[in-house]
């Protein structure tokens, strides 16, 4: 679906056509003024498969480049969007803080953020009419920007994070502002500080994260700022990073993309297809909490990590030394001493006297079989945050990953690597952030209701 | 054309074949040991319109999303690409320190990045095979993230900003590292500082800039890592800007994008099927400079300005106040009065006693008819880097505008808007940079070879 396009429409007249409104319009809505709205269907490489009254192809074929084929992904389901959805090429991540201290505005807005991030995710506007349909007189409730843009796959996935909970072990004097301490699941528990953890406090943490993931990137911003546009008085934006192209599949129909060293990134990573090794490693299962703690069940708890890349370093190192540092080819990103990017790697295969792939290559450390055959799905994104004063680009992998039990699984991972990891040095996290994501929305629910109605 | 894509292929062993060998590329270069190549077709929404030897459609299939036509724009030519190329969507834009005081060095690093730049243009690596092809004990030539990735219209335009020509107004001591003070075109002056200018000097100047625009934004980032690698010792990265989203149409056939305050932008833009009004406002012509300045005759200056927008301010102002402050209605993008975009405003126009479009208007105070006629070629981009520490995204308008002589065109329409505009309100230049960028590079000639052999 596309949002009103309004280009070279007719003059301001009130238009009462409303096609496509959503079983959830505030009902009262005025009569919109702006009602222009076209399908663009799914069919590969078509773009215009379906077309409202009112607008014609001719409008539409105005776009210069043709559109990618339209994708709603459904937002209400068993499980949240934006974990195993096939992973999009746009990233938008904001951690907010939470402001208030009332409970009752929380709710309120989490039910309104739900509702608006469905309309968005249906490729419409926050409210119906919202970016200029409602009233001169006041801001319109869309802030416009992604009029005429397809729906572009864009997810939006949220998560708690600890400091809503009230008091941990890092915070034991934290107050339980809204009085769910009882129902903070054990995991939710603050990571350690790593082996040469450089964090900034401005990039770390927060209260409350949503992921936009969408095909195109301004669709997947202007949802974000238009959810924290609504959080106006309750929540703050605490940090937020933008994702040029994403570093993992999530789906056996992905092709491995690259990172900003240049290697394939998440060749072995979990996949959607594959929904026993997700019911292992992703979803939170009922056993894993008690009473109290299952709303989580059927969750995932998001870690991310801004992982700052020193480019202008690994550039200078010779193609050897890069892929002993991996411990997959370049080129093929096939495991050294095998010859295709799915092959299993030998960690036993010698060449002479050391090992093919070195004791502390990052492909050997990372691996499920040298870490007690645990994994974790991976969901990151290429990052360049302009320049960092040094006449260095501010490079790297927003590192995002998708666990049941971090504690079990993202920490005893990363104490190895950070340790060990032959790549640590040319890499340095300085944003990290934990995050509890509730299951699916069911239909007529909102965001964290099974949260704060537990 | 598609950079090797190297997933699933065959194992390492060399292979010969080189079909899509380019004319320039370095003699005595070794075989290559990753020679997959593959055509991407221009027809619309196929994707494979040829495929060259050893790869299989199933392969390529192994995308998720079906690729846009893939794009090459022609890098070389009388003007420079970049300029009225069809605005593609996303931009790097790098602005670089020239820190040696060699001229021979300088002039060799123009000539490297001809070279890397012609190649990266038709989606090759910077050198023939430099991602993986040439040595396991060097560095790789190309940093090699954008292998598997289409051309993507990419297109990159460099300038030279004042500092490479030694003393100026402004800098009057400053040395002629290059001996080139004699070849200053006078319109390469300093911009003004402008009323309500916050401008940070790690946003602002610059001698060399580098604007990569492309539909992939990895691609225009690759672009921008691997010439800043190649200059290093020579260059220092100084600034950088990420752009997400067009907002400019630079040709009668792109629809009008949006900007962050969800208006349409650059609905008036010039446009490159206007060619007497390019050489009226764009191209900098013959008589325009003495004879020690001809190297500048159809190139044109590039003016940048970072352009904070207070998206929070802006979003809580009601529709109203947003169309009375732009001059346009937010939906249509038709001037006030009017019903269409593209109708003439008509600035007589009262309602009562009035004007439909206010006195402080932006669409006033920035049309050609208010200005003596003076018109601009803007290609600017959307950006949102991350927050600003207080709660706020960080996000706005990356200006980026052409013109034949900035002092008679950008400084009287910018001195009109810095002074009235009713956008004042909500935005802050905080970034400014001005660049002469040379005209087109004819074949065997490299970039700045008019204004360094002149």
């Amino acid at each position: 679906m596309v949002r009103p396009a309004g280009q070279r429409r007719a003059p301001r007249p009130v238009v009462p056509v409303n096609e496509n409104a959503a079983p959830d319009a505030p009902s009262g809505s005025r009569v919109p003024r702006f009602s222009r709205r076209a399908l663009l269907g799914a069919a590969a490489g078509a773009g215009v498969a379906g077309i409202a009254a009112g607008v014609t192809a001719t409008e539409i074929a105005g776009t210069r480049t043709p559109q990618p084929p339209s994708q709603v992904v459904a937002f209400r389901g068993d499980r949240q969007a934006g974990i195993i959805t096939a992973a999009q090429d746009r990233l938008h991540f904001a951690a907010f803080d939470v402001i208030t201290t009332d409970r009752s505005q929380l709710v309120a807005l989490l039910q309104q953020w739900t509702t608006a991030a469905e309309r968005m995710t249906r490729g419409e506007e926050t409210f119906e009419n919202g970016a200029v349909g409602l009233s001169d007189y006041r801001p319109p409730t869309d802030t416009g920007e992604a009029l005429g843009l397809a729906a572009s796959s864009l997810t939006l996935t949220i998560g708690f994070g600890p400091g809503l909970f009230g008091p941990d072990a890092e915070n034991p004097t934290r107050p339980d502002r809204f009085g769910i301490a009882a129902h903070r699941p054990a995991a939710l528990a603050p990571l350690p500080v790593f082996p040469l953890d450089e964090l900034e406090p401005a990039r770390s943490g927060g209260d409350i994260c949503i992921q936009a993931c969408a095909d195109d990137p301004q669709v997947a911003v202007h949802a974000i700022r238009n959810l924290a546009r609504m959080g106006f008085g309750v929540v703050s934006v605490r940090w937020s990073q933008l994702g040029f192209g994403r570093t993992s599949s999530t789906s056996v129909d992905q092709q491995t993309p690259r990172n900003m060293f240049g290697f394939k990134d998440g060749t072995a990573n979990l996949k959607a297809e594959e929904p026993e090794q997700l019911d292992t490693w992703v979803w939170v299962q009922p056993a894993d909490n008690p009473a109290a703690a299952q709303w989580m069940t059927g969750g995932s708890y998001l870690v991310a990590r801004r992982i700052r890349m020193h480019i202008e370093r690994w550039d200078r190192a010779s193609l050897f030394e890069q892929e002993r540092v991996i411990g997959r080819s370049k080129g093929e990103g096939a495991p050294l001493g095998q010859s295709g990017e799915f092959d299993a790697p030998n960690f036993d295969l010698t060449n002479g006297r050391s090992p093919v792939i070195a004791r502390d290559a990052h492909v050997r450390l990372a691996h499920a079989d040298n870490l007690d055959g645990v994994q974790i799905l991976r969901r990151g994104y290429n990052f360049t945050d302009g320049s960092d004063g040094f006449g260095h680009l501010d490079a790297g992998l927003f590192f995002i990953a998708f666990c049941r039990n971090p504690a079990d699984q993202f920490v005893p991972m990363q104490q190895a690597l950070a340790a060990k990891d032959a790549l640590g040095e040319y890499i340095t996290h300085n944003g990290s952030a934990l995050f509890a994501c509730p299951p699916g929305v069911a239909p007529g629910h909102w965001w964290g209701q099974t949260l704060f109605e537990s």
